[in-house]
Parts: C-alpha cells; sequence; structure tokens
C-alpha cells in the first residue's frame, strides 16, 4: 500500500519508470476495450491505461471499478500518443500504463455530481448529509488547505512577535446577560450549570493580571444565536492580547499578521498601513460602521444646503436637529419599478417613512419632489453628486444616526444592482482594509433606558474623555478599534481599563448594573485587579469570516469542515437528539416540551 | 509606557544607557533611605536603584511602591557595587539608577508568597482562587511556556509532513454508551441535546473518507469522569489520522513527533527507534499494559518450578491453569510492619487472597512459606531472581491476569519504598519510551455477558486473526498501538476497520450492539463507509500529560492555565451556578434537584 507518488506529480521526466500510485477512481472511460481512469489523491489527478484483454488481473477486477472506489495501481509510466495530452493538467504529458490493479474499496454511486460545477447546484442539506463526500470537490479541499494555512500563519506570527498561546477554558460561568449562551447542567452539582465560552475575553484580561504580557489563542466560542449565514453556533475566534501597549502598538502588531496571511493565503502584498477612519466619518461618509470601500457612492450632506427649502420635509427636519443626506447611484435610472419598491421597503425597515429620488433621463429629473426646489439647490446637488444623465439620486431625511444608517443601505443594495447590471465591478480579492475607530464608548439604550456599553463594560476610555464619563457620557469616545474588510468586520478590540476603581464606576455608576449583579458576574476580576493589573488591550477576530473571505465564498459553512445547518442540526451525524432519561437523571434536570410542537 | 528593555536583558555593555522598564515590584529593600526594588516582567528581573531624597518625583510615588504593584521606570544603567553583584542572574551585574517612576497600578498584599518555594507550600484551592498570582509564580510561567513551545513544535511539525489541521465540532450527538458525557440542551429543537465531543474519533475518520488524507488537529475534548490528579472534565487531545497507512508509518510518524518536541522542549536526543514490546510481554515482564522501564524489577514465572510443589497454594493454581509469578524488591528486606500491611492490602484490593513473601536478611530466609520449598525451588528462586542478602522476594499464585497484575503494581509500590529509602533513583527525566502492540482486540466482559472492545469498536484486526473473529473472538489481536512513556500512557491509536462489512460484523455478530443502536449511533458511518473509504489508522494523545511529563509536574493542572478543582469547579471565576428561570424556560428543561442536598 506503498505509493511511490502523487497524483499530481508524474510528469514526462518519469517516464518508463516503475510507479506505485493510490487514490479515488475520477472518471472511468472505455475506448473499446481499453480503460482509461483519472485517478485522484488529495494533491491532482494522473491518467491509467488498463487493458484488461490482455490482463487476467485486472480483467478480475474490472467489475469493481466504479466511479470514487478506492484503488492502487501499479504500472510503468508512458508518454501519452499525441493529440491526446492535456497541457491544463501536470501530469498531462503522461499516462501510467497498468500492470497491477489492487481495489481497496467500491463505492456505491454518489447521489451528487462530486466536480466543482455541478457539486455547487446541489441543494445545501443534500451536500451537509453527505459532507464526506462534498469535501472530495476540489473547491472544498482547496478551503480546508486554506484554512490551514491561514491558521499556521497567524500561530507563526505571533510566536514570532514572542505571544505564547494559553488555552483557557470553554466551560465557563453563566453571564446572561449579553448574547445568548449554551448551557451545560453539571452532575456533580445538582441544578448548577456551566456555560460554553462565548469569547475568552475574562480569562485573557485575567492572564494579564496574571503576568503574561503577550497572549493569543485560536480559540472555539460558542454562541445560541439565531443562524445566518455568517453564524455557526459554535465558531473559532483569533483572541489576542497584550500588556503595556496603546492603540498604535495594535494596530502595527496587527497588520504585520494580516500582511503574513494575506501573502501566505492569497500571494497578496498589503503595502502601507491600513488606512484609519473615525467611526463618525463612516457613518457620514458610508453610512455604515463597516464601510465597503471597494466603491465609492458616498453620502453627502445637504442639511444646510436645504434648511430653507420649500419642501418642508427636508426644511422640517433639519429645523428639528435632523440632517438630509443623499448619494448618487450612478447609471441606475433604469432602476425597475420592482427594485425601487424593494429599496423603498429597505429604507421604511430602517425607520424612514419613503423613499425620496431623483432620477435623470434624457436631460430632465424626474421626481414628485423636484418641483420643490430652486435652481440653486439643484446646482448643489448637480455639483456635489456630480450628477449626469442615467444616474439616480436618493435621499434620507432623519435625524443624524438613522439617515446615515438608511442611505448607508441604500448605497449598498444600489451597488448590488449596478453589479447585475454589468455597470459596477466588485471583486472580491480587491483588498480595501480599514480601521474603524473612535467609536462612542457608550450608547443610550431606549428600551432599558440606560446606557450600554456599544463594545464591552471593560473599553477604556480615551484618557482625556475621563471626565466627561459623569457630566455627558455619550460624548465619551473609546479606545475601541474594528478592523473591516470590504464591508465586513473581521474583528475589533479595544484598550481595556485596568484600574479597579474606573472599573468599578463604569460598571455601577454609567451603565447602572446592580451592585450584586456586578460582583457576581464580575466580582473576581475587580478583585484581580487589585493586584497589580497592568495597562493592557486586545483585539478577538472571526477565524471563520476570513477564510470565508480568502476562499471567495460569502458563506462561512464552506470553509467548516462540519457545520451546522440554519436550524442548528448535524445533518451528517445526526444531532441533536433526545437522550436517555438515566442521562436525565443523572444530571439533574427533565425536559419541559411545549404541547404545541 | 514604552520600555526599551526586557527586565533580562541589561548586562554590563548597557552601562551609563538611558533606558525604560516596565513590570511588577518583585521585591523592595531599604537600605538607608535608598531604594532597591527588583523589578520583574515575563522575562526575568532588573534591580533599580531609588534614592527618593534626592528627587520628589520618586519622594512622592514612595508610598504606592508595595509588592506586585506595576511600575514604570526610566533611569540610567549603572555597575553595582563591588561585592553587590549576584552572579546567578544574566543582569546581576548592573543596576538601573532611577530618575523617574511611574505607577501604573497599586497592589494589595498578595495573600501566598509568589516565590516557587513559598507557593509550592500553599492549598491548591488558595493559588487557583487566586490563580492570577499563582502564574506570576517563575515556576508556573514556566509551565505555561513550555506548553507553548510543545503545541508548536506539534503543530510545526504535522505541517512539515504535510497534515492539515482541521477543526471537528465540539457539539457533536450524544453516545450514552462510552464514558459519560457532558449534554447540551437545544433551544430550537425542544427535548433534545447536543453532547460536548469526547473525542474527535468518528469526525477524523470521517475526513478520511472525505479525502483529507493526512489530518490533526489540537482539540479540547470533554469528559464527564470523576476527577483525578490526571484528569480534567475538558482537556486537550493531539489527534491525527492518515490515509493508506500501516502500524509501520505511525511509529515512524510519531517517533518524528516525538524527537522534535522532545529536542524543542527538553533539549533531549531521542535516538534510534522507540523500542516495542507486545502486550503479553509487557505483563508477562513488568504487570501493566504501560510498563516504567526506568527500573527492572521484572516479573519472573516460576509456574513449572511450582507445578509439583508441596506449597498447595502454588501447585493448585498452576494446576487449575493459573501462573506463579515473583519480584525481587532488591534491598527492601528492611520493611516496616505498615508497609508491608500496606503493600497486601493493595494485593488484596486486586484480587490477591494474600501477598506471600520471603525476606532475605542475615543469610536467612525469613517467611512462613519458606519451609514448603525445596532445595531445588530455592535454587530456582535464587538464580532467577537474583536473590542476596537485603531483598524480599513477592508472589503471587493467580488466574494469568491477575498474577501479573497484582505484581505489577507492587513493583511500582515497591520502587516508590526503594525512592524513599535513597536505594533506588528514578530521574523524571530519564525519558524511556514504548510502543505497547498486539492487544487483545476484544475482552469478554463478565457483567455484560458480551465481548466489548477492548479500545474502540474501530479498530481493525490483524489481517490473519480475522478468520479468528468467529471461532475465537478472544484471540484476535487488534492493530492498536499504545505509546507509554515512564509508566504513562501517552496516547494510543489503531489501524481502523475501513470495510463496511467487517465494521457491521464487528457491531452486530462480534460486540452484539443491537441493530437499531448500531443504527442510531453508527448508521452514517456505515453509510459513510459505502462511498469509497480508503484504509486509515491514527492515533491521539493527551497534550495535557505530555505537558505536565516534560514539566516534571505529577499533576496536569499544573500545566493548565485555569484548570477545574476535582469537584468541577473553577475557584477564581466561580462556576458552576445556579440560572435564571428565563435561561431554563428557554432551552425546555428544568432542574430536579434531590431533596438531601
Amino acid at each position: 500500500m506503498k505509493r511511490t507518488h502523487h497524483c499530481a506529480q508524474l510528469t514526462s521526466a518519469d517516464l518508463d519508470s516503475e510507479v506505485s500510485l493510490i487514490g479515488w477512481v475520477d472518471t472511468i472511460r472505455d475506448q473499446g476495450g481499453i480503460i482509461f481512469v483519472d485517478l485522484r489523491d488529495r494533491k491532482g489527478i494522473t491518467q491509467i491505461k488498463l487493458e484488461p484483454h490482455d490482463n487476467a488481473q485486472l480483467a478480475g477486477q474490472m467489475k469493481h471499478l466504479k466511479d470514487e472506489s478506492v484503488v492502487e495501481i501499479h504500472g510503468k509510466v508512458s508518454r501519452r500518443p499525441e493529440g491526446t495530452q492535456n497541457d491544463n493538467l501536470p501530469t498531462g504529458q503522461v499516462e501510467v500504463v497498468a500492470s497491477e490493479l489492487v481495489i481497496h474499496n467500491v463505492s456505491e454511486t454518489p447521489p451528487f455530481p462530486l466536480d466543482d460545477a455541478g457539486g455547487d447546484k446541489v441543494n445545501e442539506d443534500l451536500r451537509l448529509t453527505y459532507r464526506y463526500l462534498d469535501l472530495r470537490r476540489p473547491r472544498m479541499r482547496k478551503n480546508l488547505l486554506t484554512r490551514h494555512k491561514v491558521t499556521k500563519a497567524i500561530r507563526d506570527y505571533f510566536d514570532s512577535q514572542e505571544f505564547i498561546e494559553v488555552e483557557t477554558p470553554s466551560l465557563f460561568k453563566s453571564t446572561p446577560e449579553g448574547a445568548r449562551e449554551y448551557l451545560v447542567p453539571s452532575r456533580i452539582h445538582p441544578g448548577e450549570f456551566y456555560a460554553l465560552s462565548q469569547s475568552p475575553q475574562q480569562y485573557k484580561q485575567i492572564l494579564m493580571v496574571a503576568g503574561v504580557e503577550r497572549y493569543f489563542q485560536i480559540a472555539r466560542c460558542f454562541r445560541d444565536e439565531d443562524l445566518r449565514a455568517d453564524r455557526q453556533m459554535e465558531f473559532t475566534q483569533v483572541d489576542v492580547e497584550a500588556s503595556f501597549v496603546t492603540r498604535e502598538d495594535i494596530y502595527e502588531l496587527f497588520e504585520g499578521m494580516v500582511r503574513k496571511v494575506w501573502k501566505e493565503a492569497a500571494n497578496y502584498d498589503l503595502e502601507g498601513p491600513i488606512q484609519r477612519m473615525s467611526f463618525q466619518d463612516a457613518m457620514n461618509r458610508f453610512g455604515i460602521d463597516k464601510p465597503d470601500l471597494r466603491f465609492d457612492m458616498e453620502l453627502v450632506d445637504f442639511s444646510e444646503i436645504f434648511c430653507e427649502s420649500s419642501f418642508k420635509v427636508f426644511s422640517g427636519t433639519v429645523k428639528s436637529g435632523g440632517v438630509i443626506k443623499a448619494i448618487n447611484a450612478k447609471g441606475l435610472a433604469d432602476v425597475t419599478q420592482g427594485e425601487l419598491k424593494s429599496l423603498e421597503d429597505t429604507a421604511k425597515s430602517l425607520g424612514a417613512k419613503g423613499l425620496a429620488f431623483i432620477k435623470i433621463e434624457g436631460g430632465e429629473w424626474k421626481s414628485p419632489i423636484v418641483k420643490f426646489f430652486t435652481d440653486e439647490e439643484k446646482a448643489a446637488l448637480t455639483e456635489q453628486l456630480n450628477i449626469e444623465d442615467g444616474d439616480i439620486v436618493f435621499f434620507a431625511a432623519a435625524e443624524w444616526e438613522r439617515a446615515c444608517t438608511i442611505l448607508g443601505r441604500i448605497r449598498l443594495d444600489s451597488a448590488q444592482l449596478l453589479v447585475k447590471r454589468g455597470k459596477l465591478t466588485i471583486r472580491h480579492d480587491d483588498w480595501k482594509f480599514l480601521w474603524v475607530i473612535d467609536f462612542p464608548l457608550m450608547s443610550y439604550d431606549e428600551e432599558q433606558g440606560r446606557f450600554v456599553a456599544t463594545h464591552h463594560p471593560f473599553t477604556s476610555p480615551v484618557p482625556e474623555d475621563v471626565a466627561l464619563l459623569d457630566s455627558d457620557p455619550k460624548a465619551v469616545r473609546g479606545q475601541h478599534y474594528d478592523l473591516v474588510l470590504n464591508g465586513m468586520e473581521l474583528g475589533g478590540g479595544s484598550i481595556r481599563i485596568h484600574q479597579p476603581a474606573l472599573q468599578e464606576k463604569v460598571f455601577k455608576d454609567v451603565l447602572k448594573i446592580p451592585e450584586d449583579v456586578v460582583e457576581s458576574r464580575f466580582g473576581y476580576m475587580l478583585k484581580a485587579f487589585k493586584f497589580g493589573a497592568p495597562p493592557h488591550g486586545g483585539i478577538a477576530f472571526g477565524l471563520d469570516r476570513v477564510c470565508a473571505l480568502l476562499s471567495g465564498t460569502t458563506s462561512i459553512r464552506d470553509v467548516i469542515a462540519f457545520p451546522k445547518t440554519q436550524r442548528g442540526q448535524d445533518l451528517m451525524a445526526q444531532s441533536p437528539t433526545p437522550v436517555t432519561a438515566r442521562q436525565l437523571k443523572e444530571l439533574h434536570i427533565q425536559t419541559v416540551v411545549p404541547e404545541t410542537e
């Protein structure tokens, strides 16, 4: 069972060598009694020529020689006849003329084609049920390899920067205020539960108190959220924390990592430092805190222009403290009624009353609102939005954050419509990295009637804003940073609070978390910080999403070997399942299943 | 907050340099108003000299300058005065005369000393409660670093061998027949549960079916077992699987890994191949399937010698098919009554009726049984056990496996008694690796009245023994192998069954697992194997134990950053805990707490 070569290895240099190959039958062709097999292993494909009429041993095996069977062949490397070479294959000049064939395992007929094009059309549930076949497809094989390379590059990088990898527990304590968590009943402590760790956040800060100074981990994390294409119940996080660092240190450190990962996994050279944008600018210009910079279509503010407009919707909004924003979806004047309706629905779902627009077609401005505009207003629009024939301009008039958010979404949706029309190209490998910084430390939660941490309660305020914590919490900027790529948040982090008194103040006075909750949830951290906590900060980012971006797929399920479905099921191994009464009894729980189900 | 140097860096070569250091106050000494601080960071210690009477800035900070506070100093490197150098410290020739001191955080007085000697004496519960202080101790810091180096070496090794790391799910299906597992209730599927993966065994075999060919993973695994010093509820497993391999390939592969890990983490050169021993030999010679080869004291078989003995306990045992085994605990004739009683209790706990022995003191054989022995029998004992004055010989007379096991334990306990007396030296870094092979595939479980897999039901029988599966299952050897080091099992694995028909036969006909259980538990694997499963095999070993051995500690808790106690508690973060009624309701469970608790 020893192969002498992989299936991507043999070339004309090996002519006349006796070789052994082993792998899967990719395809079989019978040409007048001569059988050609493409033999596949994880490295590639080699053509095998079998002449069963000359060889009783081969003839005996022929009936088991089916697609996807596992076979071993011994034979001699020959040049393919003139005209039958395949220049697209590394092994395309040669074939192996088999003298012996061993069938290690036969295969039933796969339920779907295993080539990329055929497999891509298959229902995803079927692919997941037969994941072992799905993973044989070249694209999926490549995705797993890319993931391996990415994690290897990350680990090598942090090791080279003298970070040490420390494993933190998955079985943590329940902290029910954050995202929904998975619980694990304790057998030894009846009525008590562990929670599966949502992130190593608290442990990594404790490691800083422990003097580790430079920590990283590629950590499995768990969140019981409703699943979307880019969410899984368990996911992998690259988790980093360092002591005695400023934001600048983290930027530099992380840019080094990005440079290495993108070089090794995508052969891309990231040049210069990654650009930075404040949260305020990102919202103002792109209407979102994770701008996709691969195309322009920036938001423009017309509040001043329209503050005295006879169009009362605009002037009224400005007078009551709101803003008027517009974008020019260049070349989208041919938007259909259906598309326009869909854009309007999107705007409304974000709190807009409607979606004002101006189409420019045949030199004419078409819009129910254009009649209210003065020539000066029109001139301002034309100039600042570079309006030309064939364009469509969308407006939002609302409170600042809402107006930005609405147009930010319309911008993204318009771009998709332009891509569909071939008027805009957005390449998945046009890597536009961006640091978004200077987020507000807190935002006011209307529902709860109190401030909540924009990111998490451990984020340190920008030093010059600390004094505003009592007087104007909303104005306090946090030392938080997000790394954004092509409209996706790769990760985020912050410089943390390391002074126990300030941390306690944020918990109790600013976030108004009740004292007993602070004590039970974070008491041990506050205590730890009293024993010489160093200044520290860090970052965490989603490995699954990075791998998906690098693999050019929009679904993280394509870069996870065994993902769950959006209903949280493993269709292959079949979980979750009911369990036995004995198991439940040992864990001191019973199930309460709703009768309606 | 930028340090110019680490605290292990400055030497005489840096004299007169202006430097900045940052770290923790390790110790403070006041010598007539001049303050000497040992400043510590993760790399080492540098002595700082502070003269507060000359410097108002320093004077103002003095009151916060307590042990374990976080401080930053700026100053000039000076030579220590003659006679005050410390040759044991890399920085021992110099000190930094501080011109400026910044206190980043003060520390309360730690509840226990943070040096190795002092900390070792502290109750482990206290160390775990203040783990962030415990981890500042040099030994614990070193253990975390060793663990990082070991995992790095393992990953680099497998990468160099073209293995790819693939992550498999932690949320798996419940398979209640094995070790006890942790359950995770599903919110979306009322009444159903996931189980936390006990090992990636099934997924990694599926990866072989998927054509990955060479897989590894450093995987978190979970087992709800009662905890001992070397068990944790969650532990880390190095998990490996490869296609188209024989046992020899695995031995070679793994020996390469061991060679690299021991070189990088312990600077030890493993020479030559690791020796191998059959299960049969290991039991016969050492009475255990994981022999500690750092000392001899081998078991010797005297069944033939005593088969006609007038000592009926011996001859009767042999006649009824049992064996007589003996060891010579050289130099242990001075065993105390208490020690002897304890050895006897151990033997009885393993099913012995007593523990026959002969002490040799002053040329005399002292034993109640020696009067039954002929001169020939005595001569045989003397010769084969190399009996000399001061020795003690222990016997076991029982069915083969029991006799071996009893004396195997007495051998280990005797060795400890000899170590205590200084008569035997067992070094933790005397690395005696061993492959134990040729285990029986199955063993008969008296309680269940059926055969059970000695290791797991996926292990392939040795090809020439397959025919015995029906006729004599007990005689079938498995293609299993254990890697043993110094009496510890580092890991084990096997060549697996890859033929669906043979796997099904083992499940149903040999192990007699009911058909519906086979279907619900392993149905998907049997199905997968029908689509061209390659021959494959692998191994898994415990990373925690490897790190403990390399760190010279007997407790894996010393090489895990945040271990649970033997009661499964995180004493620092305080888990497990009760949870809210809302959480339970969402998960469709309620607790059933025993009233007696």
